[in-house]
C-alpha cells in the first residue's frame, strides 16, 4: 500500500459541507472519494485535516489515502483534474511516508473569515464574504482578539454540546487584516473545535459593533459558557485557509509575511 | 422630468444580458425598469450606454432615465439597493443634466476580457475567467494588439450581419495585463460593435497559440470579412469595465494608470 497526500481547494457554497454523510454525493469527501475509487479501481478512503461545515470553502485544505499497486503520482494528478467538477481544484497529489495521516500528524490550522464592510456593493464576492456595511471598531476587535490568543479551554466558542474531551487549543494568532473595504479575521491554531472560527467572528463583530466590552474576553474564556459568546458568523465568509504539518510554531509576524506573499488575485 | 445617471455593476452569470426582450425578466435592462416603475410609481425607461451580451459581466455600467416629481437620488439610491438582487450593485444615482444620455453621450468604453493562463484550479474566479492552461506567446499577442489600435473599419470583428451602418471605430488601446496566473486584455475604444471585443479576444488567443500569424491583423482588417478572424470566446470572461463621457482622448498611459489605481481585490 502506498500512502499519498492530496491538496486541494473548493468552493464550498454548494457543498453539504467535507464530511461524508452515508451514501450520498452532495459532501466533497464523498465525491473525492467515489471519483479516486473508480479511477483506481479499488475502495479509497479519504482521510482530511478536518471538517468543514455546509458552505464553507477551503483555499487550502489537505488529505491523505492509501492506494494498492504502483500509481505514477503525476498521472494521478492528471486523471484526477478531469473528473473532478469545476468548484474543486486539486492543487497537488504527491506520495506520502507511510506514517502521514492529513488529520493525525496536522499541527496546525489558519482559518480566515472574510467581511465585506462597506455599503457598496460586493456583486463579485459576494459568496465568499459576509457582508456587514456598518462601522466596525477595529482598535476594539483587534484588543478582543489578542486576548483570545494563547492556551485557554474554548468551550465557550464549541458549537458540539455532546463534546467529551479536551476544548483546550492554542490559538498562535487572531489577526485583522483590512484589504480596501473587505476586513478579514485570520486565526492560527493548533486546532479547532466544532464551528470555533464561525463563533470567534460572531463575537468579534459584536465587539465591533459596541455590543461587547473586548476586555472581557477572559471571562468569557473562564466560563466555558456557550450561550454567553456571540452567534456562529455564517458559512459562506469562511475559509479554511492553510493547513501546516511541520510543527513550527506560527507566530504573528511569520503569518503576516506569508500572507502578503500570496498575490490576491487568486480570489 | 427630471433626468437621472445611475452606474451599476453585475454578475452576468444568470442573466439574458443587458436588453429586455419582450415582458421577460431575465434581463438586467427589464429588472432594473420593474423596479424602479413600481418604485416611482410610474413607467421608467433605461438607456444603457450599450448592450450586454447574456454571461458577460459590469464592473461598471451607466444608464439613464427620466422620472417626473421631485426625488431626492440619495434616498431613491438606498432604496433602490433594498430591491436589486444580490448579483446587481448600485455604484452610484444622481441627477444628470437635460440632454445627458447614457449612449448618445457616451465617448468611449473600456472592455477587459479575463483569461486564466494555468493548469492550477481557478476554482473562486471559474464564473469570471475563461480557462486557457496551455502556453500563450505574449509578446506575439501584443504586437497583434498594436496592430488593431486607431481607426478601422472593424466588420470583421462584428458578428451583427445585418449591420448596415458604418463599422468605423477608434480603438485607443488594447492592452495585456498579466496578474499572476491571470492574464486580461483591455480594450478602450469609442464604440464597439457585436462581439467586437469577444472576437478581438479569440483572435489574439490564436496568435498567442501560434495558430495565427501576428503580422496578418492589417490584411484581416482590411478584408472587412468576420469568416477570416477568429471565433468570439465565451461570454463569461468578459466585463464591461468603464464607460466615460468626457470626450478625453484615452492613451495607453492614462489607462494604465488609471487600471494601478484600482485595488485588485474589489474582485
Amino acid at each position: 500500500m502506498q500512502n499519498y497526500k492530496l491538496t486541494i481547494c473548493y468552493d464550498g457554497t454548494r457543498w453539504r459541507g467535507w464530511q461524508k454523510q452515508g451514501n450520498t454525493d452532495d459532501t466533497i469527501q464523498g465525491r473525492l472519494e467515489r471519483i479516486l475509487s473508480r479511477m483506481l479501481e479499488q475502495p479509497i478512503e479519504l482521510a482530511g485535516s478536518g471538517r468543514t461545515d455546509a458552505g464553507v470553502h477551503a483555499r487550502r485544505q489537505v488529505c491523505s489515502f492509501r492506494a494498492e499497486g504502483a500509481q505514477d503520482a503525476n498521472i494521478m494528478l492528471t486523471e484526477l483534474r478531469k473528473f473532478v467538477p469545476e468548484d474543486i481544484g486539486i492543487l497537488s497529489l504527491e506520495e506520502a511516508p507511510p506514517r502521514f495521516h492529513a488529520r493525525l500528524s496536522c499541527t496546525g490550522k489558519t482559518y480566515v473569515y472574510r467581511v465585506w464592510n462597506s455599503a457598496s456593493p460586493h456583486v463579485f464576492r459576494r459568496q465568499y464574504c459576509l457582508c456587514r456595511p456598518g462601522v466596525l471598531d477595529l482598535d476594539a476587535m483587534a484588543e478582543a482578539a489578542q486576548a483570545l490568543c494563547g492556551q485557554h479551554d474554548f468551550s465557550a466558542f464549541n458549537a458540539n454540546r455532546q463534546f467529551k474531551k479536551s476544548a483546550v487549543r492554542r490559538l498562535f494568532a487572531a489577526d485583522l487584516e483590512q484589504i480596501g473595504p473587505e476586513l478579514r479575521l485570520c486565526y492560527t491554531g493548533d486546532g479547532f473545535l466544532t464551528n470555533m472560527a464561525r463563533i470567534l467572528t460572531g463575537t468579534l463583530l459584536e465587539v465591533g459593533e459596541g455590543r461587547r466590552d473586548p476586555a472581557g474576553m477572559g471571562a468569557l474564556l473562564e466560563s466555558r459558557d456557550r450561550s454567553l459568546a456571540g452567534p456562529a458568523a455564517p458559512a459562506q465568509g469562511l475559509f479554511l485557509w492553510d493547513v501546516y504539518y511541520d510543527g513550527e510554531e506560527r507566530t504573528p509576524e511569520k503569518l503576516r509575511a506569508a500572507y502578503a506573499a500570496e498575490p490576491d488575485c487568486f480570489f
